[in-house]
């Protein structure tokens, strides 16, 4: 029984050809996520990508979509999936990417790249007098310690960090890590953190977790780094903190709202250093392999063969099995 | 017998404590290497830090001089060391912070973090078109695989990079080097890396060792990073180089001739990335640790105790036993 499967991201061919052997006898349709049509949706059992979430509703020939990004929120609230769809994400397709990120973003702060370069647009051969910091001997504190934020712990440890992670559901602890808590210690090992690095997905728990009072809780000198989701941080409490001249740095490649508006403080503030989304993206190669492993591996359960891989947890929003 | 210590570099109270403790009834006398006097030069049988090396001349009292730079170079050629004073320098001390900056320049050029910068100063949010690059699949050479050479490719292999190492004059191999050649090899392994890194002191052997025709053999591509000295490159051939497009970009903490001059072309140059000799520096924690632990070590095998650790051989430039 052939089957209708509608494509909604952009893959080279050689992807498109291993998808296609996974699922043989299928129709595959292949549309832009801001140009498909209803019809489109409509008549397709499997969908790989992101769909416009507010046109999933009566879709009844949808059984499986197998989205490219490892956030799912737009697809967890209620009435958006139709019942009986199975959700997966792409929880691994990232944190190679993202972890490089988050390590080069604190390296970035500790070696004052941005300040010498501006000393460079001026052609000034000048030593700052700050404080020189390495990520040898410091604590970083990874809040949400899954993949991405594991991959980050690792290499910070790695450097030769003392690494705490913090987890939502489970004290696994594994070795990249020196201590494991739960979510719920954050406002204790606040201020125990030279960097504080945000791995989150948004969700009703995550959303604001850094608040005033907790931005108040992290050293004079920390640096927070956020990839996942801009809503983690209270923007205008953390304008706030840096007006008071707080913070080492801040390294974000989210914001809330995204795009950031142009007449927003933190774009000019100097110890800000903003990437527009970009730390992982599914146009990258190292991504695309995965994306093109998950979808092939879904699939061919879906055609009866094998475990699906990243099932959503629509209660959570996470990947099942997580922990 | 009471010798006389003279300390050329500034350590606080509880260093210099420590390295008092190591040489008991010695008297330390203390100067600025910039406003050392000849008499206080000439009465020294210790010195403890970098003196101008035109002051050494003739100093009959002279048996130790105990650099605080890893780079002796200043100190080998003829005639400027008096017969007989035994070198040591400070390899070891910059390594950790060196290594860091290494892996931070080559992960900020990866994530276009100078340019996301540009676009952050005009409130603009807006992703680049520009290939991704990580370091992870990478092939890293390191030119000068020694202690600070060595951390970073320790460093690029943890990121899973494929790493090679040029050495002097032994194919050892550790662990973090998947490939050890010796420098006479780097016309062949040039176009075989994504990442060219120089960690190499000035000796005759380094002196413009990226030259035109080695930097034609880099890939479109690549990215040099340099620390070390700037002579290991060919300044002119250089900009040359970049002025055709070539290379994705340029990290360089070391210049020739430093202070790199204020109408060097390589100031305004987009792909080029400049810290001021800053990547490592003896005013920097991380580094009095281990100095105060060589000054210590060495004073007290003056004094007849134990080994000496850092001896420098003259006619190379090199710590004994390097490799």
């Amino acid at each position: 029984m052939g089957k209708n499967i509608l494509m909604l991201i952009g893959l080279e061919d050689h992807y498109i050809d291993r998808i296609k052997k996974a699922a043989p006898n299928c129709d595959f349709i292949f549309a832009k996520p801001n140009a498909v049509t209803q019809e489109q949706i409509q008549a397709a059992n499997v969908i790989l990508g992101n769909p416009p979430a507010e046109m999933l509703q009566g879709c009844t020939q949808l059984d499986l979509i197998c989205l490219n990004s490892a956030g799912a929120n737009n697809y967890c609230e209620k009435g958006v999936l139709p019942k009986g769809v199975l959700l997966t994400n792409a929880t691994g397709a990232y944190g190679l990417m993202i972890g490089e990120w988050l390590v080069g973003m604190l390296l970035n702060i500790y070696n004052y790249f941005p300040q010498y370069k501006e000393h460079q647009h001026q052609n000034r051969w000048e030593r700052l007098k700050s404080k020189h910091h390495t990520v040898s001997g410091s604590t970083v504190l990874v809040v949400g310690a899954g993949d991405i934020g594991g991959r980050f712990a690792r290499h910070a440890k790695n450097l030769g960090a003392y690494t705490i992670g913090l987890r939502r559901s489970s004290l696994k602890k594994p070795d990249y890590l020196d201590e494991v808590h739960l979510s719920t210690s954050l406002d204790e090992l606040l201020p125990r953190a030279d960097v504080v690095a945000l791995c989150l997905p948004s969700t009703g728990d995550t959303y604001q977790i850094m608040n005033k009072a907790r931005l108040s809780l992290m050293r004079e000198d920390a640096v927070l780094l956020n990839v996942g989701r801009g809503t983690a941080i209270d923007t205008e409490a953390l304008i706030e903190c840096l007006q008071t001249g707080k913070l080492l740095g801040v390294g974000m490649d989210v914001t809330d709202p995204e795009p950031l508006p142009a007449d927003s403080p933190l774009w000019q503030m100097r110890n800000v250093h903003i990437t527009p989304h970009t730390s992982g993206s599914s146009s990258f190669e190292q991504a695309k392999d995965v994306l093109a492993d998950i979808f092939c591996q879904n699939l061919q359960a879906y055609l009866g063969k094998g475990e699906y891989r990243n099932i959503v947890d629509l209660s959570t929003g996470y990947r099942k099995l997580d922990d």
